[in-house]
């Protein structure tokens, strides 16, 4: 087969305005930015508000290799698959961070004949949201600090004085507010900056701080949570940035950078619109990373696409303890829009990876010999399928495996795995996705499982109610949701007892853990049960609406391999992109 | 007169397609982005490359006020005076940084009826070329220490053996490339990077490192330097990030990372079209900063203008000491083409501000008493000018001083400074700019009289060849660009025998120094001579083609006064920005 970006070069596209039309765009609801990407106004929203709530379909995975198990090949594979079988869909994803594009991972377009097109304007700067989140979020920092450096140094009389503005009384020690930027870079994750040479203070004052990846910022959070652009404007206010040198959080609004974080916003809050190789409109919002993040696309894009087409399909990152655990809990609770369905994505190769009969490494190639035929790994590996089928469904979602077949899988085993599922005493059903190599011809039979599970009636309990205390939220999500017990330490404790203090028992709680296994070890393969779940620290994102919860080593900033992806990259004589996957 | 958003929002504009078609475009060259902008192909460089050439009209000032004299306006209303009286007049500006407009200055469109439009759009991401910068640049940087890092855990020969790569053996100490980000962020200037907990070396190796503000990054300059898509490549390549433990030079090349990040300047390397209120084409290319960067608009830009236009009025930052130096000695070496007028834009307000008789402080308000007529005040200033033209006419360019008025100068005194402007043994034009209140009808004696002066014989003589010493070079800036002598600190002068080992002596020369004044101490004002001009550190930009001197306490990375200009932005119940100008 051709390389991804070879095929998505040779297949003919339509223009995004078409695509918009048969989408069922109004003119003045969207703004054409090139010929294939298209920024849709909110005003969409208000006009479709009152049309039929199509079918949103959520697509999951079991816990996966490093290097994915093909989530965002057979969401726009099943979106294709629908298509196919004369169905009105579109798929909701998001923006591929360019950190992993540049570092292991690669793009986040799919891949083979399923795609969203053109690739490399996706995994690249695409419509610049990512940019604005960052610019937005370190405009903050900026703020931040020079609001430090200005009331020491003029002292806090002086300085209310002389603006006329309010002393924050910022204490340097407790700024919560981290930098962000879009790059694979452990160099950034702890610094220190305002430094200064002989004793001057001209650079500000001195401080620990450190740069988490964009996609983690609560920004990135929020946008992917808002409703409209107020809602947006509300949310950054009650960002708590800083703690003052008395304890008391200091937010966003407080610091008078909320209005310019939100302009900074103001495309951002607009999906981009593009469209499969067969033609499927795509929205992109909102950014990756469900193991440090929410890592869901936003309940905007949901409501457009889910307004206008009749299946929409979806997809949150890695594993159900991930990203669907986060759609369930947090986004679903905040949209009022359950899932209608979720499908698994299942690999021969992901579940022989469960198996922990293989090591496996990330940015180190996976051995060949993963394809062979091995009945015993498949076996020991299946119970991780078995354990995220019964996760799905304890949030009362029906749903279907979808085993994603690599040009290397042999027919016979894929026929065992889908008879292993067949005679599994529980409500799913199984399909053979080679939407890789076909496109949506080989999502038709997942497409068909998916309809048939959408018709039935969806039962759909979030684990928690916000309403709940902050402690019963965060063991329910270990107990329930990954079947462990929370060990918070002294410090989390601590924080916990300030978040109550402040009146911040009411938030959802977001777990920020490693995606390469159920419990927080990513060596611990299959299906444990009984493991604890270590809360190192709590951090609090008032606007998202959410309590950021750090388990076990999970790092919110990824480091660059020895022998990164970016070293492939270049463009050739004629100017194109090559080397990009 | 009403705020500049409001008179932009009530302008009603062309669709960019026609501003397009208009300017000369075929369809298959330009891609639009929304109504209002466009990004413009470099492939209608080849169709228009044997029209004629226009001219090309460069807009400088005295040295000004902490607020500016209205260059950008001028440039704007130019253009727009230009159109009125029957002539196919184009215009070239540089995008603005974020920065500023959040800062002090606030956005930098131009203001009243010479605006570039939608000024909003202009201001924020507009087609995200700083971020893509911002992005290229910093790949380099996680490049450069994953690098020192993978190197120095693995071993040199293990790290050889296992990636297939040389190890490039970077002394941590030696890293030239810091990391650049587009906000005025103080505290980021001087940082160490790279910290640990309990002597583990997870987030790399700690180095002492900084940001500049991305406008100051060595590919702002390659970006506004380079030819096409190929040269961008190769340039990119000759970056010195870094030198080995032996002293030696290393590459962006050498560091596998240089195509990665000609991918992402890929886009930026279009210059992006949009219009003035009056519908005159304008291109948005490269970044500002002339005190501290090259600080012009693109090579590009200005080839697609002149080759479409008859007329192309571009600008470069501050008083002619600083962007229009750069502009003859940089970047009409580079291009081959010589500015065929030059127009010095002078305020009353900023000749009384030359005449040291006022104290003005950056971030502080200009007090409305300098708007009074005084006499003795405008005489002592007028030195400044008189060096201005003066300065101009030594780079063999025919000249034109622009007098903008502001709505609160006395007829009286315009009156005035004009005959003073007339009375002067030099050649010289003189007209007065009303471009702000009266948009193209106020800059139509402008236009006419640099129409006559574009017709006279151009003897654009650079005031050094690349080929003389790199000594001869720096000295002839300081001696005839400024009217001083140089003094190199031991660092430099250590810097300086270092670049001549390494080979890099013919490379032009880019001074960074505070705009504020012709000398190195932004506080001297009017028309000094004599004085020194210190050279604290050389900067090698070797994809560029400059060594760029720091002289004086200029810092290439601004901070954000006690009450920012972020404040006043917000947007408003229907969703509109407020408080932009």
């Amino acid at each position: 087969m051709l390389p991804d970006i070879e095929i998505c070069r040779q297949t003919e596209l339509l223009s995004i305005n078409q695509v918009a039309k048969e989408f069922g765009l109004l003119e003045d609801e969207f703004q054409s930015l090139g010929k294939h990407k298209a920024k849709v106004s909110l005003a969409s929203l208000k006009r479709t508000q009152g049309n039929k709530t199509g079918k949103l379909i959520f697509v999951t995975a079991i816990t996966p290799t490093p290097l994915g198990e093909g989530k965002t090949v057979t969401t726009i594979g099943l979106s294709q698959g629908l298509k196919k079988i004369g169905l009105n869909a579109a798929a909701c994803i998001r923006q591929p961070s360019m950190g992993p594009v540049f570092g292991v991972k690669g793009g986040a377009a799919g891949g083979g004949f399923s795609q969203v097109a053109p690739m490399e304007e996706l995994n690249l700067h695409l419509t610049g949201d990512i940019h604005s989140v960052t610019a937005a979020h370190n405009l903050a920092s900026a703020a931040i600090d020079a609001r430090i450096y200005h009331e020491q140094r003029q002292g806090y009389d002086a300085f209310e004085q002389r603006t006329g503005l309010k002393a924050l009384k910022i204490d340097p020690k407790n700024v919560v507010w981290k930098r962000v930027i879009d790059h694979n870079d452990r160099a950034l994750r702890m610094i220190t900056v305002g430094k200064n040479e002989h004793n001057k203070t001209i650079n500000g004052f001195e401080r620990e701080d450190g740069f988490d990846i964009s996609a983690a910022s609560e920004l990135m959070a929020i946008l992917a949570l808002a409703e409209d652009l107020q809602d947006l404007r509300k949310r950054i206010g009650r960002i708590v940035v800083a703690y003052n040198l008395e304890g008391e959080p200091v937010t966003a609004e407080e610091l008078d950078v909320a209005g310019a974080m939100t302009v900074s916003m103001k495309d951002a809050i607009e999906p981009t619109l593009m469209q499969t190789l067969e033609g499927v409109p795509t929205l992109i919002h909102a950014g990756p990373f469900a193991n440090i993040a929410h890592g869901n696309s936003s309940i905007i894009a949901d409501r457009v696409a889910t307004h206008l087409a009749d299946y929409t399909v979806t997809e949150g990152g890695f594993g159900s303890d991930m990203g669907f655990e986060k759609a369930c809990n947090i986004k679903a609770q905040a949209s009022k829009q359950a899932p209608d369905c979720a499908v698994i994505v299942a690999t021969l190769r992901g579940l022989k990876a469960n198996s922990g009969l293989y090591d496996l490494k990330p940015g180190q190639p996976i051995p060949e010999s993963m394809f062979d035929a091995d009945q015993k790994a498949l076996e020991a590996g299946f119970e991780n399928l078995k354990w995220h089928i019964n996760n799905v469904s304890k949030y009362g979602v029906p749903a279907v495996v979808a085993i994603n077949r690599f040009p290397q899988d042999s027919q016979q085993e894929l026929d065992t795995l889908k008879a292993m599922i067949e005679a599994l005493p529980m409500d799913v059903e199984v399909a053979i996705s080679e939407a890789f190599g076909k496109g949506g011809d080989g999502a038709v039979e997942l497409a068909n499982k998916v309809v048939a599970q959408c018709d039935k009636e969806s039962n759909f309990t979030p684990l928690y109610s916000v309403e709940d205390s902050l402690e019963s939220k965060l063991s329910t999500i270990a107990e329930v949701g990954y079947g462990g017990s929370i060990v918070m330490s002294y410090k989390a404790q601590q924080q916990l007892t300030a978040l109550k203090k402040h009146g911040f028992d009411n938030m959802a709680v977001c777990f920020a853990k490693t995606p390469m296994s159920i419990t927080t070890d990513g060596s611990v393969k299959g299906a444990p049960k009984g493991f604890d779940v270590p809360i190192r620290e709590l951090k609090l994102c008032a606007g998202a609406g959410f309590i950021y919860a750090l388990s076990g080593s999970v790092m919110t900033m990824p480091g660059l391999p020895d022998k990164p992806a970016f070293m492939n990259l270049d463009i050739d004589e004629d100017g194109n992109i090559v080397g990009l996957s």
